[in-house]
Formats: C-alpha cells, structure tokens, sequence
C-alpha cells in the first residue's frame, strides 16, 4: 500500500493527542517542492528548519530527516513520487499538560507528501492578489520562522473564495507590508528592487533568500530589505510574490490597482527555472 | 481499562497528522477544574468555548461536549474522577495542506483528563512570580479568545525553571503589561482594582470574568479595566493572579519587588471558595 505519512519514522497518519505541536502549537514547520522526483533546493530548507529548530531550542537531526523523506518518497503512490508537495513538521513532541517544555519530551518529526496545487494557469501574464483586512501579530522573537502558530494567516486565507486570486497581502498590527498568506513580496520601485524586512513578523521563505542572495545578483540587482507601506504597493513599477511551491509570479492587479509586467520579473523568472533544470 | 482521551466521541489517545490544530494552530482550547467530581463552572467554559468558536466560524455543538465530558469521566481511572484538569481542544478538523479552511472539514473534538497540578503550599501567604522577557504578540483580531496559537506563552514559560516561581508575567511588544503565561492579572491600586484590559492580546480566562462579574461586586468593588504598565505594578498596593485550575492567589512577590498580603484579596478568595462550595 502506498503511504503518505511517516510520523517518527514509521507509516502511520496520526500522531499522539498531546502532541505539543497541537496544544500550543510549539513547532515548526518547511514546505518544500517535489519536481521529477527531486526536493527542490533541500538544502537551503534543511539549512532553514535547522535555524528555525535553534530560535525554539528544538533538536533536529538533519540526517534522518533527509534518510526519512527518501524512505518515504520510496513508498509513496506512483503520482506523488515525481511530483509533490513535501511537508516536514517538527514539534516539541508529546508532553503532559502545561507550557512549560518537558526536558524529557523528544520532538516529533511529520513528513508528508501531498499533492501539487494546480498552477497550470498562464504565469507569465501575471496574478492577481487581494490586500487582506486580517492582520499578522508582531513578534519579534518569532520572526522569520515557519512556526506552527499560524491563525493569522488561517483567518486572512478565509476572507476571500474567489479562486481568480491567488494570494492575499498582509499587513502587521502597525501597518507595515509583510508578505502574502502564503508567499513572500517584492516590489520594483524607483529602479530598486525592496522586500519588506521580517523583524517584526512574517516568514523568511527559502525562495525569498534564493532572490536575494542568487537570482537578484546574478543581474546586478541588489535587493533593499525595508518598511514597506501600501503606499509603496500601489507605487511600486511592479511587483510579484514567491515561495518554494510557486516559485516567482509575477503580480499583475492588487484588488483594482493594476501593474505592468515587467521583463526584469520574467529574467528573475527565468534564472529559477534555469537554476531549476526546468 | 481506564481512558483519559476521547476523540470525537471515541475513547482514543491520537489525531490525524493532517489535523488543522496541528499544521496551523487553527483551533481553541478551554481548560477546566474538576473538583469532587465536578467541573467547576462548566457553563461559564462552554459559554467561553461557543464565543470563541464563533469568532473562529467553528461549529461547536455544546450538549455535545457536555454528554462527552460525562462520558469520559464515566471511563476515567478512579484517581481522575473527583480531582483531575478537563481539557477541551476544539480544531477546525482534518484538511488538505494549505491555511484556507475547507467547507467540508468537520472540526475535531478532543477532551482529555489530567492530574491536577500540586497546588499543596500555602496559598494565604503569597505565591512568587517574575516578569518574563518573551512579550505577547499583538492581535486585536485574535485578542480574548484561548486559540491554540501559544507560542509565545511557551517561549515565556521556558524563561525559567525555579519552582518557587509559579507564573511569569507578560508585557505586550509594545510594554502593557497583559497576564501571567497561564494566569489573569489584578492590581489593587489607589483603593481601585484594576485588571489589562484585552482588546489586544490575552486570554480573557473564565475566572478572571467571575472575579469582575460576580466575586468583587459581591464586596462593592468596581473593577477597571485598563492599560498597565511595569510601573503600575512596581507601585501597586497589592496584585493577585487569576485561573480556573488555581482559582485566586495572591502575589508576594515579582522579582525582587516583595508586596503586602492584602485583605481584600483574601475575602475574593474566600467568596471564591464559597462559590466553588469548599
């Protein structure tokens, strides 16, 4: 039979009812893209969960997680082997009731295989984005990382159903721009290229790094990481979003604001898929 | 054999990997006392639990939980049937990966019973707190409701590990001061009793509602719900902390600030303990 779940390496799809991860949502969690049956830029998210493990003085052991993903990539149905979503969560695993953490609990490690969300639109002509009412908490002692405590962005993905946006834009308590429910921002503007800085909240995504430490240089672009307004939004010459699942997509309406597609988004484009093997 | 998890209505100690409480902390909790076999104030939690559930647009069926409760205590061990902790986790049930809310899960319900905390010292004479450095996240949108999103309460509980402390207090990141990780706040000051208001962050505990509700209008006290500060407590005449499972202490000390028992506080205790019927 084929599998989808490994929970601390074995086949189940469940995990015990005190998990930590589901009491007090202590944990994190990495979303990484299966293309032709390689986890695209494993690595860097290997690198990433490590980080994100050290800010919640968490164990990872990087190894078996990628010894897991491959057992479990082995089991898996046919149309999830080439192709897939991979999701790793690691919590602080099983402990009795209270915050406090257990020295004793060791974490629980999820790996799951789902599949990829149909992007078979034209991407090239670009998306269309929402600005959400729903705004981020802001807490810097959690910025950056992909930690479980994600009702913001639950409660923002449940303002709209129109299938035609693909992504919500949020803002913190404060008013700065974050980033997407599910993807990060950049904006050209004045002939640079901005990302807001993720301080105060948000998520610090690997294909957001990838653009600023690969693809933004290798054209001589150099990315300004800032406090981002809607002004700046609406301003800006264009703009798109990214994550591991998406890659780069260009943003061609936010709400009734319009923008132009730009070559220089569709070089950045190119540069990921060619980076990519695509 | 005795059970102290029943899932859904089924004597069950585990959850599905892909439960939505666990992959994006998307669900709430309510954390009762059981005491001689009693859940104390079970309508004041179940009223709790459907306003928060509402503000979640989760279903939550209240006879339910109820008939649940009965039934689970029914099978516990005998050592839990008079004295334990009653948790209920309410998610928004199982999924397929990604924050947007299918219209098709149907939430997760989860009681389990616990050992009640060794609450054994001398409560009249004061218990010790600190003030943590972790601050709560800002959300007014989330502010109130006991939602599973903890992170910051357990980076706080982890700030220290003497066990004379009993609660950390926390400030807001932008310096109100909010509660304890697992407790509300209450400052006697300048003959007022005044509690942080919540509009932003914090849980709006069933206790805390039955001290400003019922417990000091008993004894013609108004209390004030409002902003405050580190100083408003370095100054109070007296404070004490508020929760379902520890019902009303009062505080000796925070740090190194050591405060007067206060009389007033005594007398809410002992209204306190002649509602509960010790």
């Amino acid at each position: 039979m084929s599998v989808t779940v490994l929970v601390n390496g074995t086949f189940q799809d469940s995990v015990s009812a005190s998990d930590r991860g589901l009491a007090y949502s202590d944990g994190l969690f990495e979303t990484i893209r299966l293309s032709n049956g390689l986890p695209e830029f494993l690595p860097e998210h290997i690198q990433r969960l490590k980080r994100a493990c050290k800010r919640l003085s968490l164990d990872c052991d990087e190894s078996l997680l990628v010894h897991e993903i491959n057992l479990l990539l082995a089991h898996a149905a046919t149309e999830l082997q080439q192709n897939a979503v991979i999701k790793i969560i690691i919590t602080r695993g099983v402990s009795a009731r209270g915050y406090r953490p257990s020295r004793q609990s060791s974490p629980t490690r999820i790996i799951m295989l789902s599949p990829l969300p149909d992007y078979s639109f034209n991407q090239r002509s670009g998306v269309s984005v929402r600005v959400c009412d729903t705004r981020l908490s802001i807490n810097p002692q959690l910025a950056g990382i992909k930690h479980l405590a994600r009702l913001d962005n639950v409660m923002a993905s449940n303002e709209w159903h129109d299938k035609s946006i693909v992504d919500g834009l949020m803002m913190d308590t404060v008013g700065h721009l974050v980033e997407g429910t599910m993807s990060n921002l950049f904006i050209f503007s004045d002939g640079c290229l901005k990302t807001p800085g993720l301080h105060r909240c948000g998520v610090d995504g690997v294909m957001r790094r990838l653009v600023m430490d690969r693809l933004a240089p290798s054209f001589s672009i150099t990315v300004n990481e800032c406090d981002l307004y809607m002004d700046d939004l609406i301003k800006a010459d264009s703009v798109f979003i990214t994550s591991s699942l998406i890659g780069i997509w260009q943003v061609s309406s936010i709400g009734c604001h319009h923008k132009k597609i730009d070559q220089r988004v569709i070089e950045l484009q190119l540069a990921l898929e060619a980076l990519q093997g695509v």
